[in-house]
């Protein structure tokens, strides 16, 4: 079989393989996911993105392009903000968008993207609601936050200490009655009226270097502390640095770079080898 | 600036980025090799392969082609066992050597190298010397072992209990006036009379999957150890499979597999943003 093609990149550190596969004629097999996302088996990667017309798929989608997106350990993801800014910018780099507006299709539902002249991408990620207050326990002591739902839930604890000197290596303990399906736990610092710093430990996994829904959830909660409705603001975080705003109608978007390291062809015999 | 070609591939799970440059035009710097060997950030290697002509580089070596190695750090290495298969595949897939045997230059002198039909690589590793006996402590007990200089030095010790049960998380303990300026530390199981079981801690590196000298030390040592000069083994390591030769003149030899995993070319944007 011919080699398949792939581009590597990343958003804030979150990296993925690409594979263009417009009529979904890719076997892509679990075994085959875990492979190619295995950092010395394979390409290594934190997930696959593998792009895929809507109709190819019979996907519940009125975009045309679908964002199939697997984990590294192969199994069927929802979403991933950060990778669908690198979707997005490939579709209008390879020109199977026009641009600058369209949406991406994924399995949490069409996400609009807009894909600006310097290449970084501004996705739409829905209504964030504050849900109300907890505490959190991290590095040995109590912290209180602001509990926010962005289709997933975050607690987002404001602190005066510098966050980058916090130890996430433990995860942090939070009440399991507010949250009885985990939560991710944003720390942040106000640097300034309309800059954050954030670092994230993510449910299930620990601590990342960057989490979208999270500086969505820090932005919301900050600016619902001093009494805002709508606002915006950067986020620094350890992958990187976007930004997020917050609507007059409550919704908001995250924008942030999406970059393309290399692309070329998998070894056929490889990938042959793994069915 | 174009892409710059590469190919991305592995040895027992060592792995490297392949940078074909024969005339030796590459500004490879420091900075560019961490940024490619990057798990995140870049493609993701344990290391960068330049394949570049003896002569462009002005090295002091009789073998047409050069193997210019460096470190994920960028720093410059002397030699990689794993890394010289994957090389000397790529030479004669690429038609830059008939095959199936020559020499590659490396800055710890020319290694002879036959590529045989199925791709796996034979490695000429020099004389192993076993130099004597020592103990090291590993996961809470002492245990005897055979010094043996492969270049590098060694530590083997042969267990009666499955080596894959030992906990090599903390770095084993040794006699630091043997080996004063550390060793590399091979735990064995004789699993028949060609074959061996090995897992090893390399020194200021902790547990590898994959170590060429270590896996040449192992036979020496346990060749030593039943009174034999010559014979051969295979190696079962956590990387896969690799079998050494020890020859009546002394001199051992390596052969495993070299596995090319993509091709391509990095994006010249990212590439010249690394300068």
């Amino acid at each position: 079989m011919a080699g398949i093609e792939f581009l590597k990149g990343h958003g804030t550190l979150n990296d993925f393989v690409l594979l263009p596969d417009p009529a979904g004629s890719l076997e892509l097999t679990p075994r085959r996911v875990a492979a190619l996302c295995d950092r010395q088996r394979g390409l290594g990667a934190d997930g696959v993105l593998r792009v895929v017309r809507s109709a190819a798929l019979d996907a519940d989608s009125a975009a045309e392009w679908f964002m199939d997106y697997r984990n590294a350990d192969g199994s069927i993801a929802e979403m991933c903000g950060n990778g669908v800014r690198v979707f997005a910018r490939y579709l209008v780099e390879s020109g199977l968008e026009a641009g600058p507006e369209f949406a991406v299709g994924s399995r949490a539902g069409d996400r609009p993207v807009r894909v600006h002249d310097d290449l970084s991408v501004t996705v739409g990620m829905g209504r964030p609601t504050v849900t109300g207050t907890s505490v959190a326990v991290v590095d040995g002591r109590q912290v209180s936050g602001v509990a926010v739902d962005v289709g997933n839930p975050h607690l987002v604890s404001v602190l005066d200490d510098d966050v980058r000197a916090l130890d996430l290596r433990e995860p942090p303990r939070y009440d399991s009655e507010v949250f009885p399906e985990g939560v991710n736990i944003e720390f942040v610092n106000l640097l300034g009226p309309e800059l954050l710093r954030m670092r994230v430990h993510e449910r299930g996994v620990g601590e990342t270097r960057a989490c979208g829904t999270g500086t969505v959830a820090a932005v919301a909660a900050t600016l619902h502390l001093r009494g805002d409705d709508s606002g915006e603001s950067a986020v620094e975080i350890p992958g990187g640095r976007v930004a997020v705003t917050v609507g007059s109608d409550g919704g908001a978007t995250l924008t942030g770079p999406a970059v393309f390291v290399a692309r070329g062809e998998l070894e056929g015999v490889w990938w042959d080898s793994l069915t």
